[in-house]
């Protein structure tokens, strides 16, 4: 999309980091780090976000996910790592083309703080089961 | 593996809410959910992490993520949606066995908190190009 500034990365005419590439994706390094190693997973193919992506799409994506995983591990180090993927602006996606982050986790002074608020006293099992069937009415529509 | 509950969930032995199953991956509801229809995507497959996930592996699950996406997104109406997998206990991880959270998203009183704190002040254009240089060295090894 000729104004999709990761469109213009992956064909060259803004300058990245790269540090994976084939037929399918590339892999730069975030230009916003939260921590060391933070980079950037994203598909050739212009998809805005997840709900938008073909399978094959995904398929070849997440190929490439173990390694750029392991290869930052091996660089870094880290105690741990997150993978995150925003859809939507509210979910806080900022560029509308998907895209993978892979967050490196090394100490309580990292860019990336999650509180994990576990809402359990407002879904019962018996709503869990109705939400689930909810999902599954909708799917493969 | 033979103490792990969510391949007993697979098995059948504990019980779950499932939302979608095929040959390689089953996804289900979150029993500690942040948000309605928080969803949980895993490999059939026993693999801890996204850092021992086989490639063949990685492609089959996130063939099915954009169809779990778009359902939950088709029964619910969500106004953005996080997908998120977390490695190691830092990061987060409580069950050994891969799993990607799907957490769609309603406001401000959702359950998943996310403070993006980007270091750009710490990362000079020249030490990403070198750390990128670290992880590409560090690449199918």
């Amino acid at each position: 999309m000729s104004d999709c500034i990761f469109c213009k990365i992956i064909e060259g005419s803004i300058p990245s980091n790269k540090v994976y590439e084939d037929e399918h994706v590339l892999a730069f390094m975030d230009v916003a780090p939260l921590t060391k190693g933070h980079t950037l997973l994203i598909p050739k193919q212009h998809v805005k976000d997840l709900f938008e992506m073909p399978e094959d799409v995904a398929r070849n994506l997440y190929a490439a996910a173990p390694k750029i995983a392991n290869a930052i591990k091996k660089a870094f180090n880290p105690v741990g790592m997150n993978t995150v993927n925003n859809n939507g602006a509210f979910a806080g996606q900022t560029v509308f083309h998907y895209h993978l982050h892979f967050i490196p986790r090394y100490d309580e002074s990292d860019g990336l703080k999650v509180r994990w608020e576990a809402k359990k006293d407002e879904f019962t099992p018996e709503q869990l089961k109705t939400i689930a069937e909810e999902i599954k009415a909708n799917l493969n529509e």
